[in-house]
């Protein structure tokens, strides 16, 4: 779909929710829509598109150059490293957009506080609605060139994984681990700008989802948490494993069990006109089932595709149903405190008549070190 | 200083500016008081820290653990997946801080829409006022611990460009260098949660600022402008030099010079007393002395720390007075539209008596491939 099309689709979708405009700080929406990126930092670069009019952009003097390169015609604002001057740019960009009195869509986990009061000052008489969904909407069901841009996210991930698995050695440190993840991530072709880190826990810390490498040393009998991902063309892979070191303890080993089918049920559920909730409860149920229900503590997964986290969630009750190109993580896991965890995570696409799998590394507890 | 210390100062500081608690969310402010990091994503994470009760923060079920680990006790209140668990828990938070009717502070280059609806919502009566410089008051002025991490930071990038140097050939594309750069920098100790990915610059690319890794392959007589930082403990360094490839054409070999003498000047009216314009001034009036002022269209710094960008900045007529403890970047450019630019950048901290330059890379234009 071209540029053109996203922005089109968008306006429509304005209609339908009766929005007058949207209002785009840099981004995945905004790069969705413009094909910009832009780091997030102390100077605004906002974005208004409204149904009525030319597509705006107030941007920095600095980065001028850059906004001239988007395949969507904006009309640039620009403005010099002066007091004020960004407001100023502003006022000149919402002359003759007309937007006194109407309504702006925003992105609540977007939208800074900073730029939406340069907009409240700039139109007053404009009323700012939360929107998370106007631009979700279309973002949540990939085209054919976003999939391919996620399989070879998947693709590159798994290749890192597997140089990083043999130098994987007793003693070595979680922070050590992780580095050198990175480090083969990027070798295998990753773009440098990782939506998150990878999560290397081993051990007591592989018990918390959401730990963050540390000078922990692996030791034998760890439960060790692999969860990473790469991007390409901005689309991201996430993706878990869990491994255990030199041996694998007894329970843990049978949960893995468990976790392995859950993850293989969750997947099975995924299917075009299933709701998000379903997903979530195939999943949930093997490891109730098993009587671990209460170590699996979080949702079973989440949208991925320019984020990281994006719709749909993957939780219990969540009526969302599941459309073809939607693209979401399934990823149980039961952790057990003090003593360690498992969680086995792949990033799965509705198709038309089913879904597929795009990460493929081996979901079975291996031995490392 | 311990988290303690900066806790207390932040209370003194919140009293000065009539604010009865400070609002914050995943970032470095939260990192700076509390010593714990979040991704920031869907699900909300926000710290109430109120001069008259004890610190209370809103977390995730599965952030829990981590929470606890802080030095600083906080009241932990906890949500699970459901629909309105997060403000469930944080009516809970607030019950007991009394904090209706009181001015409570917010980040505005920080806090989102989805927290502050949250926050507005559970407290309605409090008036949310946008205060960047409470936390920020504290974090400019850098304590030896600190320094020990930046000065380590600034290390660890350059010998990662070293490294780097070595392997740069003819048709290389920026891409290939960025990353290659990245894994150096992780090889050489850098933290994974790069602040920003290296910028690769080359040819006419080099004469965009912020430009963004492209395809493009290096060209005999490019200019070659990187910048690149490392992370030590969550504190960044950012450094730029400006190479060429092959061979050095005679009108970017004499910006370079000029460029590197206004560095000099702007590192050397580094001084405690001295106003942040003043460093601004002293290195553009170098360049505007040599007749390029008009493509040195960016301000001369900004301070660094936990963020690659934040106060002070060293601009036009900026009227901060340098402390001790203040590290900023001195970073000035000369950028030739379709030919190519020079930017010499260093990381400068203030002390009792001057400053230093924690960056000590060689700042002469080197031939490279």
């Amino acid at each position: 779909m071209s540029y053109q099309e996203r922005l089109d689709r968008l306006y429509d979708r304005l209609a339908d929710v009766r929005l007058g405009a949207m209002a785009l700080i840099p981004g995945p929406s905004l790069f969705y829509i413009s094909g910009l990126s832009f780091h997030l930092m102390e100077r605004p670069v906002i974005a208004l598109l409204s149904r009525d009019a030319e597509p705006i952009m107030v941007v920095p003097e600095l980065e001028r150059d850059k906004a001239e390169t988007s395949p969507i015609e904006f009309r640039l604002f620009s403005y010099s490293e002066e007091e004020g001057a960004a407001l100023e740019a502003l006022y000149q960009g919402v002359t003759g957009l007309a937007l006194e009195g109407s309504h702006i869509g925003i992105e609540p986990l977007r939208m800074r506080f900073h730029e939406l009061n340069l907009l409240q000052v700039a139109v007053p008489r404009a009323t700012f609605v939360s929107s998370d969904g106007a631009i979700s909407a279309l973002r949540i069901q990939k085209d054919p060139s976003e999939l391919a841009a996620m399989q070879r996210a998947a693709e590159i991930a798994e290749a890192a994984l597997e140089e990083t698995l043999s130098l994987i050695k007793v003693g070595m440190t979680e922070l050590e681990l992780a580095s050198e993840l990175t480090m083969q991530l990027l070798r295998a072709g990753s773009e440098p700008e990782f939506p998150f880190s990878p999560i290397v826990a081993s051990g007591p810390n592989a018990a918390l989802p959401h730990s963050v490498p540390s000078d922990r040393a692996l030791a034998e009998g760890d439960s060790l948490v692999l969860d990473w991902g790469a991007v390409q063309q901005g689309y991201v892979s996430d993706i878990t494993r869990t491994f255990f070191v030199s041996e694998a303890p007894d329970e843990l080993s049978q949960v893995h069990e468990i976790v392995q089918q859950a993850n293989a049920a969750g997947r099975a559920a995924a299917q075009p006109g299933a709701t998000c909730g379903s997903v979530d409860l195939a999943a949930r149920s093997e490891i109730e089932r098993a009587g671990y229900g209460e170590y699996f503590m979080h949702r079973t997964g989440h949208g991925i595709g320019l984020e990281a986290h994006e719709p749909p969630f993957i939780r219990e009750g969540e009526d969302t149903v599941l459309k073809p190109g939607m693209t979401f993580t399934v990823e149980p896991g039961v952790y057990l405190s003090g003593r360690g965890g498992v969680r086995v995570e792949d990033d799965v696409a509705v198709t038309e008549d089913g879904s597929m799998s795009l990460t493929t590394l081996p979901r079975e507890a291996r031995i490392v070190a």
